[in-house]
């Protein structure tokens, strides 16, 4: 089916497609899409000035028929062999190349659209109290992260420092995080932005995303936990928010939709299901090259149009570039749960790596990927570029634990 | 002092000096200075091509020292006969120019820094408790806005529609909000940012604000009540954010400089006043042209300086055009409360307007226009260019009281 040498079971074949952004030595980042280990450098082979730009925006606000119309022509330049004297040499190792934030993001907002997560963390803070609040099942809940410190996989993560207040203490101290965690989601990027006071409904959704990232939402929960009653997270989370630099176009993921989970009660009319948007991808999560959970992107409670939806519903506008995460990702097993507050209960059960190495929260050094995939075509499965990012310890301070 | 025909008690006088964008007709937007009533077309006075961009962002990115050589040239060019002949056409009347947003905004942060507006909030909603949570005299709550839907004094607010809860019923409506509020805040602007991983101490505070403006964060106080817990505001705030056309340079507010309230307890060390930071700044609130609160900035219990070093301490970046605001400014007085949840006392208390009108939250068609001053030298005073908008009825609704 290609001209290139290219195993049929790759999980970034010609079914699959991912854009980012790259560069190569000292040449200016430029757009490019994953064909297996390698990057196609767009702006060299397609005759759109939108390519040589060093972030997707200005080719995703081209729109829908836009991104299929190129997607289109991708696969013939790598699929016809007239081709292949032209588009050979535009093709580089991705172990030659950087890969960059792979757009400018506009607004950053975070659902938390996951019942297994949602309960667990009402379990674990409020032992005595319904798991859910009130609101949980009628609206995705979701707040507004911070969109300047969103960063590309690879981008070490310092321990951020801040206020905690020690349980029994009576008032707050300052340094580290001791409770440093990551939360595997799942972003969507607008691609067509909608104007102010005009609600974008979920049958409209494929008009506006663009595709889809990996999200590794790095949270400090003590930090969080001090400052969050009464206007919700800030500090906790806005040091870093890493994302994977190949975006999947969602195109690529026709044959990962399913259907979203029975609700109750039913949602109000402006978040009904009018197509099919839940999603079957499979996620893993690994801590020094070690498994420790695989959520199931399938056991989310609400699709992503269905947060679009929400999103929008008052009106608000969206732009080219704005991220939104679907919230951590968990399954009901203990081995799904998409973060380590969830895995360690709180800090009470410890997470055991190989090596005699076991783990509550992170530590400095500590390595997390987050990787998943898709079922495609033929029984093959689409990869998603991994988000990546190493702890590096506090700044001032010998460790994060001291 | 200048050869404009300009009266020496002008708010805009050369003690002042706010920037903003305008356009005239079908001319592309550029930078101008407000000089009396009339704005001053920096593209074609200063040979610097930032001031022909359609945004402030890349002369704020110049950074302090460049500031201070533009605002300082600016003065000549207004003061010294010489300049007249080539600065008088590049003048014109405000009535002739359309204001625009006047930069674009990065990240969108609010603060909840005012101790007025929380007790009072807290007091309202939570009669049975301590007013301010355990946290508030520890650090400057704060929480992430909607970037995307900050505008431009004058556009109109569509009454935004989403889920609301009313008490005593097991579900939710949807519909208009009926609940719309006003929250009257200053806002301040970065110009120089930070790097990801460094935090900017509360001495390094006019390094990197170039300047202030005035904000309304509308509220859909009751889609805010129904949404919020457990992760903040999120839709009962994201339709609209208004912010005055001119930004004041910090320079210009060196007469209205005060030192900040006692706090106890005592702040951690990384939010100690190194620098005299809170303002004097006065408000006013107009509904329908008739004032309705005359909030005191002064009675700011955490000053800009902080709230900016709070921001960063997580090692958090920021980047020219990021904007946070106060939160809600309020006095001690009934008559100095920035809302109409503090004024009409969670829409127990009526608030009386002229004509035999009254309110508790807006109506349809009503106006709110904030304004205030500042002292300048020699007890003249600093205007601040006014925020305003309308209400318009929410999308397919008759009305929002229906």
């Amino acid at each position: 089916m290609t001209w290139l040498d290219l195993p049929p079971d790759s999980p970034f074949g010609t079914a699959n497609l991912p854009y980012g952004v790259f560069s190569r030595g000292d040449d200016s980042p430029r757009v490019g899409v994953r064909v297996g280990d390698e990057v196609l450098d767009l702006s060299v082979v397609l005759d759109d000035p939108v390519f040589a730009e060093p972030a997707l925006n200005l080719f995703m606000a081209e729109g829908r028929a836009r991104w299929n119309s190129v997607r289109a022509r991708i696969v013939e330049l790598l699929t016809a062999e007239e081709h292949r004297a032209v588009v050979s040499p535009a093709l580089h190792p991705l172990a030659e190349v950087r890969m960059r934030l792979p757009f400018l993001v506009g607004d950053y907002v975070d659902f938390y659209a996951n019942e297994h997560h949602a309960s667990n963390v009402g379990r674990i803070f409020r032992p005595e109290a319904e798991p859910l609040t009130p609101n949980w099942r009628h609206l995705p809940i979701g707040y507004h992260g911070r969109s300047g410190t969103v960063v590309v996989s690879g981008t070490p993560v310092v321990r951020p420092r801040g206020q905690r207040k020690p349980s029994g203490d009576a008032v707050p101290v300052f340094g580290p995080t001791r409770r440093l965690d990551i939360e595997a989601e799942v972003g969507f990027v607008i691609g067509t932005g909608s104007r102010l006071g005009e609600p974008v409904s979920t049958g409209e959704f494929a008009d506006h995303v663009f595709g889809v990232c990996l999200v590794n939402d790095w949270s400090a929960r003590d930090i969080q936990a001090w400052e969050t009653v009464p206007l919700g997270p800030f500090l906790g989370k806005s040091f870093a928010t890493s994302i994977s630099p190949w975006v999947v176009p969602l195109e690529a993921l026709e044959h990962a939709r399913i259907e979203a989970p029975p609700r109750d009660p039913e949602p109000l009319p402006y978040l009904a299901d009018t197509e099919k948007w839940g999603l079957d991808l499979a996620l893993e999560v690994r801590i020094n090259g070690h498994v420790v959970s695989r959520p199931p992107f399938s056991a989310m409670y609400w699709t992503p149009a269905q947060m679009l939806a929400h999103l929008t519903v008052n009106g608000a506008s969206t732009r080219t570039g704005d991220l939104y995460a679907s919230g951590t990702v968990s399954g009901p097993e203990r081995g799904q749960r998409g973060c380590l507050l969830e895995l360690s209960w709180g800090g009470k059960e410890t997470i055991t790596l190989p090596g005699g190495m076991s783990r509550t929260f992170l530590e400095d050094g500590d390595e997390v990927t987050i990787t998943a995939t898709a079922p495609g075509p033929g029984g093959t499965r689409i990869g998603f570029g991994e988000v990546t990012g190493r702890v590096r310890p506090a700044l001032g301070r010998r460790s994060g634990r001291a």
